[in-house]
């Protein structure tokens, strides 16, 4: 039987969920192509109805699901509680979008004669692919887990989903899946179009089952490549969504030291401390002029995480690997421990840590991943200093900058810089917290991600959709979004976007 | 130095060109990126004109580059001279939709409150991701080769662009380049924006240089993969969107054979020998109803087969492999050689080859492309035997339906097993010739390409574009089109599409 921890007691209790077997799990997948297959008859509006139903269950069952996570998870019932409603918001957000259509693309260009002679209709939508395989992640146990944005935005898509539960939370994770198929059922979907395994191996053996047509995944670059490396031996590749590692880069100009120094290392220190540091987009690096300014911004945040307690963590892999990386960066020659807060003996933990360092001396064995509550401080004497310490730092989701409106020729140059390095860049605020809307963008270079695309936001939709054309069709064989009369969504039409 | 040869002589004659060596591929990767970064400056309608100016440049030398095509293809120049006009409406058609701006698929969220609290702005749009390698296809000397789409959208998505030559049609590329490359160059353009490199080992060295950010190919199956194992062995994966294989499944329903037997038959045989069948889109397989009607279109076909005469291959490889295929085929049990037209002793050639089987005998063995001038005509008793067969032949690019409008029932259920297997479906007419346009998708599941992306059409500009967001930026860093004033373009403003 497999187990779950308690990280705030390290307390192993017994879960009433077994290990997935090979069997069982291609047992899954099967039902969810027949899920999909069957799906494919119903509208949009059936299926947002779905995401809303989902959503609703959702809260309905909050008390419950918090409680649960939070016992397993230690992140504290009030940001739990924050991020059921937060998935209930994707999946309304998603319907949303499935209602207003736009996600499809449809476009449509009439027969007719062109400067290359005469040319067949043809008619394009964006249609689903299949089962979609997803992997929960440990620090999100609801937004990016069994009811997350890779669960929401491809079942919006019209896929089925099989859903692989982090083994640091399988009691949320059940009743999550419970919770969502219980729903789903009621309103009337076909058993299956949700599934759910546990275990390493039933994992691997979504990756490779050959119905599944996609994989969405939150975690760390390790577990990422190991799956990447089952999609390698497959017959047949199939996209691999990775969300992986990020150290999310912050500036600090001297003129925001100036003129915000204390507010700045407040923000820095709530930041890097968010959720006990297990953020993708926690700042891990952040860059602070010399001087008194920047003196006495570290000396704050300094300050800050000194009078710290620790705080709980995960998991213990999670603990451990964090005491691992945070020991070798310490031990870095040109690295200074400037700050640890108060180690607490129980469970899995970690105390507030900063770490300094000279710009010029940032190499790539510092700027390296912590997954929990750790900074470190890079000194710089001018932009160049930056310029050449950002080599060292890895690609990421973020990068931010604080400043001072005189400075925007040099924060025009800096943002230059930053931009082919990352997929959001930040102003005068942190990287943490990421608004789930149309525009949002989670999503940046290896080893960030490993795609071109987003896994926060509207558009997160698109990863589980393919195009199909459709040249000279009878009008009885076309979807309905493709046929003439049809309106209500943008289409774009010979070549003109029009609204309805 | 490096050679060409005319596939109607075997003659080989020297080019004047050698193999690009290592250092020189890299000395041409660092141009392109330092182009790539000098054209960031330059808006949207700069990079129209461009693509606007290489048009006219590919048909101001229009006479020339279909002679030398001619010589090194065999294509003919009738269909060089079309092929030159595809690829000038290609860029001009990207020029434009980068005037349209559509394709920057801007979203703006404005702060405010929403159901989860406060949020902060958004403003995000697409970018161009660096220096993009193209590999040159054999069988489009000019629409997927040097002046083929994959430039053409790599370029007006803004990135620079390092072709690699095929080896089948060198001094066609060498001419290529030098009259898009001239045309930049008067246009403005920076050096290196185009830049190009000889030979297989000089093409390795691009899909493995760092800062190569993505590869359009079209070829071999073989070939792909090669080019994805290098690309497994980089620091940083990259996106590959390779355009690879295709069967191309073609149903002749009962009802279409009974009317329109001859018709069929000779829009079949136009379609599986135009090019001497060097197309991804040949119909390699036809489905023919048992029957008088069937009998009489497969009596038409092989007619059509028996009084042609060979045509020319592209080179010596194609050839070969030609008849090797064409050979196991033949020599496979359940195959009949129903017809095989004249073979010629000089130069690379194939005659047209129709092969006939039970549809119920169909096997994976016999539904392997040969890329050439052959079809296999696979004759069924109902829609079973079909369903049946397609479980054997490869997911490609199209498949094609001839019926008649009482059919429609028996095509609607015909359609949705062909569906999750193509990326085109084409109605009563033949997948040659694919029209470049708004709505047009070349595409389609593994092993016919590896990407749910086009190739072909508009939208085949976003395999080089990624998303980036700005989160509460100061108007100053903003790119124009994502400024509150701008207009012009359509854009998703608090989740409402605007035209303009």
């Amino acid at each position: 039987m497999l187990t779950t921890t308690d990280p705030r007691t390290r307390a192993v209790a017994p879960t009433g969920l077994e290990a997935t077997t090979a069997e069982q799990a291609d047992a899954i997948v099967r039902a969810a192509q027949a899920a999909f297959a069957a799906v494919a008859g119903h509208d949009r509006a059936w299926r947002a109805g779905l995401l809303d139903a989902l959503a609703d269950a959702l809260e309905a069952d909050r008390v419950e699901l918090v409680a649960v996570a939070d016992r397993e998870t230690g992140l504290g019932t009030a940001r739990l509680d924050g991020e059921v409603s937060r998935s209930a918001f994707q999946f309304r957000l998603f319907a949303e979008a499935v209602r207003e259509g736009g996600y499809l693309e449809v476009a449509i260009d009439h027969a007719g004669q062109t400067a290359l002679g005469p040319a067949p209709e043809l008619r394009r939508l964006l249609v689903p692919i299949g089962p979609v395989a997803v992997f929960g992640s440990s620090n999100f146990p609801f937004a990016f887990s069994v009811a997350g944005g890779d669960t929401a935005s491809a079942l919006a898509g019209g896929n089925a989903v099989v859903l692989k539960a982090h083994s640091s939370h399988l009691e949320t994770s059940a009743r999550s899946y419970a919770v969502l198929s219980d729903a789903a059922r009621a309103y009337g979907a076909p058993d299956g179009l949700l599934g759910i395994v546990y275990g390493t191996a039933a994992g691997a053996a979504l990756v490779a089952h050959p119905l599944v047509r996609a994989v969405g995944f939150t975690g760390s670059l390790t577990g990422g490549q190991a799956l990447m490396d089952i999609i390698a031996g497959r017959d047949e590749p199939i996209p691999f969504y990775g969300e992986l590692s990020s150290l999310n880069p912050l500036v600090i100009t001297p003129g925001a030291a100036a003129a915000r120094a204390t507010e700045i290392a407040d923000g820095l220190y709530g930041s890097f401390t968010l959720g006990s540091g297990q953020f993708c987009t926690k700042p891990g690096v952040a860059f602070v002029p010399y001087g008194a300014d920047g003196d006495a911004l570290v000396a704050r945040l300094v300050e800050r995480a000194t009078d710290a307690a620790a705080s709980v963590l995960l998991n213990e892999r999670i603990a451990t690997s964090f005491d691992e990386i945070r020991g070798r960066l310490v031990g870095e020659g040109a690295v200074q421990l400037l700050a640890r807060g108060t180690d607490r003996g129980e469970g899995f933990t970690a105390a507030p840590t900063v770490l300094g360092v000279e710009a010029t001396a940032l190499t790539a064995e510092i700027a390296e991943e912590a997954f929990g509550p750790l900074i470190v401080v890079a000194r710089y004497g001018d932009d160049r200093d930056i310029l050449a310490a950002l080599d060292a730092v890895p690609d990421s989701l973020t990068a931010t900058v604080h400043s001072e409106p005189a400075e925007s020729d040099a924060v025009a140059a800096l943002v230059g810089e930053l931009a082919p390095r990352v997929g959001r860049l930040v102003f005068d605020g942190y990287p943490t917290g990421v608004r789930v809307s149309w525009a949002q963008h989670h999503g940046g270079p290896w080893p960030s991600t490993n795609s071109q695309h987003t896994s926060v936001g509207v558009s997160a939709i698109r990863r589980f959709l393919r195009p199909l054309a459709y040249q000279d069709a009878p009008e009885a064989v076309l979807p309905a979004e493709l046929r003439d009369g049809y309106r209500g969504i943008p289409r774009r039409v010979d070549g003109r976007l029009q609204l309805d």
